[in-house]
């Protein structure tokens, strides 16, 4: 399935196809880009598709240079960035030369900023293989590394030219990642689309179980989805907010856990059990509303009851939020599924009333 | 003067005003950003103009966090970049927060960078101080630091929101700086203008005399010539190429020499003598058209005769050009006065040749 990206000049293509990694080649020749590629993955990745990927590029008259990145948000560092701006100097890439980012969200983040700075910005080609990266962070073009004291501080909106996503790359995931990965999928329902949503509501035991055909049409589905609100909302300006559902809180509970209690999938289940319920508080949604979003998320193997944590720590994380302006943070909240309003006026109170809930 | 640069959702005006300086805060007020603002600048400029910039951002209800940079080049790091992250996340900016570029070209690349990356990109102001900065630098949106081995290496395009130039900021310039900033002026005449090339010609002493009068005309009018470029092709595709007239052998010179030998338009006036005489060589321009554009150089007290060097290191400097596709470098060269055409099948003996006759 292609599912185009309309950006006027910065428009490209998303291919949610079994096999795609083994086309990566003959899909960016299209694109008349210069003969230098630099293929960014971290060591796993690279042992699964990196010949994959790398033969696909000099099949298609590429000169492929490997660059390895540290596995998962190690990677996200100006250190990272630094040795691979030198790295593409070292080997002589210009303005014409392509960077591939092959793996999770922490490979693609970087090594979009590393794209979207080097010389002012080469064309980037995103390969993601987690249902993570599939579904959220390799398509929009938000790129970023992190800050010691805040994470992803640092970045740049940087497009890329061609997003290919093997739905089966999600088979050889470890179970935690698998499962992390449909939280996002879980998120577009919730606040994009009803009828995805009541779908994913049928299917989510063969989605469980990894099945081919449904892994294809679900995360296609999310892709789509998606696309369709990085087209109206390119730079963040307002409606893009919307895809923040449930990250507001899970970007807290990430932090005040250092990043390594929750995966970032786990924490945004439980960000999304704990808006639903500020929308329930608010007097915004019904508690029918609330349930389904935490009985999807439950049924896909997802926590939506928090350990006992400080909400003093979680609020001050909060303001910190790089959506908060000038001092406070706006929420997305879904009133109905396949609905969402943004909300300025949440409370602190509002907010340690549903973190008590969540820790009963 | 009220200069416009219509980009689209990126439009910004260029105000070229005596005693703008003293205005940055109710124009930045009227632009509806948050209240944070970084005002970097290095320490000499801020002894003579940052009291008056903060004190107009104070009066229209701005709190402002003064960022003090190296001077010159040694501003461009990414050392220097971290700190002000660091600063401006200290100072609990957020997207809404604006930084204000008080100073020459490298305040301006270092501190545009920062906008350009801190959270994605935040609103950014261009207060230029310097000849160079306030006709050629501060407009268009190109920022960057540099690496260790290739100037302006790591950068984003990031369009300011405002660009205020107080022209009688020239008239404390040491007299060395001011006439390096001359080169690009003439350089817009070239490539661009004839008849403000001729005006040039008939203004060279009142200019060099730094009569307030014709600073306001000239630096307007060469600004406007600049913006005019830059809206027809905002990412450097093609037209704004252009503006790099004198600047390929002129980057080639500054490299072999360490940056130490010549200032940035000692350097591009050395590239526009050479680029003339490359134009002539390959029979596009006539010898009357080579001769006017080194006497008004001349007249304008930049030099125009290069001491010895190494051909060999300058033909290598340019094989790390950015404008490189693959590794040809284009370069725009002037048929005639206020005009240019892209030459792609330049040589290493043509280059040699043109070296060789400025030494004599």
């Amino acid at each position: 399935m292609v599912i185009p990206v309309r950006l006027g000049p910065r428009s490209y293509t998303i291919v949610v196809e079994p096999g795609a990694l083994a086309t990566v080649g003959e899909r960016l020749r299209a694109l008349g880009t210069g003969s230098r590629v630099a293929l960014v993955s971290d060591p796993s990745i690279r042992s699964l598709y990196g010949k994959t990927v790398a033969e696909s590029l000099e099949r298609s008259g590429f000169a492929v240079t490997g660059l390895d990145v540290p596995e998962g948000e190690a990677a996200k560092t100006l250190a990272v960035a630094e040795r691979c701006w030198s790295a593409l100097l070292a080997a002589g890439f210009d303005r014409t030369s392509t960077v591939v980012a092959l793996g999770g969200g922490a490979v693609g983040d970087v090594a979009g900023f590393v794209a979207g700075t080097y010389m002012r910005g080469v064309s980037f080609v995103q390969v993601p293989t987690t249902v993570l990266a599939q579904v959220d962070a390799s398509i929009g073009g938000k790129t970023a590394i992190n800050h010691p004291e805040a994470k992803n501080l640092i970045g740049v909106f940087h497009q890329p030219r061609l997003v290919l996503v093997d739905p089966l790359t999600a088979r050889t995931l470890p179970e935690r990642e698998f499962r992390s990965g449909l939280a996002e999928i879980v998120k577009h329902g919730i606040v994009l689309d009803a009828d995805y949503f009541a779908r994913l509501e049928r299917d989510a035991l063969p989605l469980l179980a990894r099945d081919p055909s449904v892994l294809e049409r679900v995360i296609a589905g999310s892709c789509r989805l998606k696309a369709d609100v990085v087209e109206r909302d390119e730079r963040e300006a307002e409606l893009r907010m919307v895809l923040n559902y449930g990250h507001t809180i899970g970007h807290a509970l990430e932090a005040v856990t250092h990043y390594a209690r929750f995966t970032h999938g786990e924490a945004d289940s439980l960000g999304i059990a704990a808006e639903a319920r500020l929308a329930r508080r608010l007097g915004l949604a019904s508690a029918e509303t609330v349930a389904r979003q935490e009985r999807l998320l439950q049924a896909l193997g997802l926590p939506v009851r928090l350990p006992p944590l400080e909400a003093d720590a979680v609020l001050a994380a909060l303001s910190h939020d790089k959506k908060a302006r000038d001092g406070r943070v706006p929420f997305v909240l879904a009133p109905e599924i396949g609905t969402f309003r943004i909300v300025e006026d949440v409370t602190a109170d509002d907010i340690r009333a549903v973190l008590a809930e969540l820790s009963d």
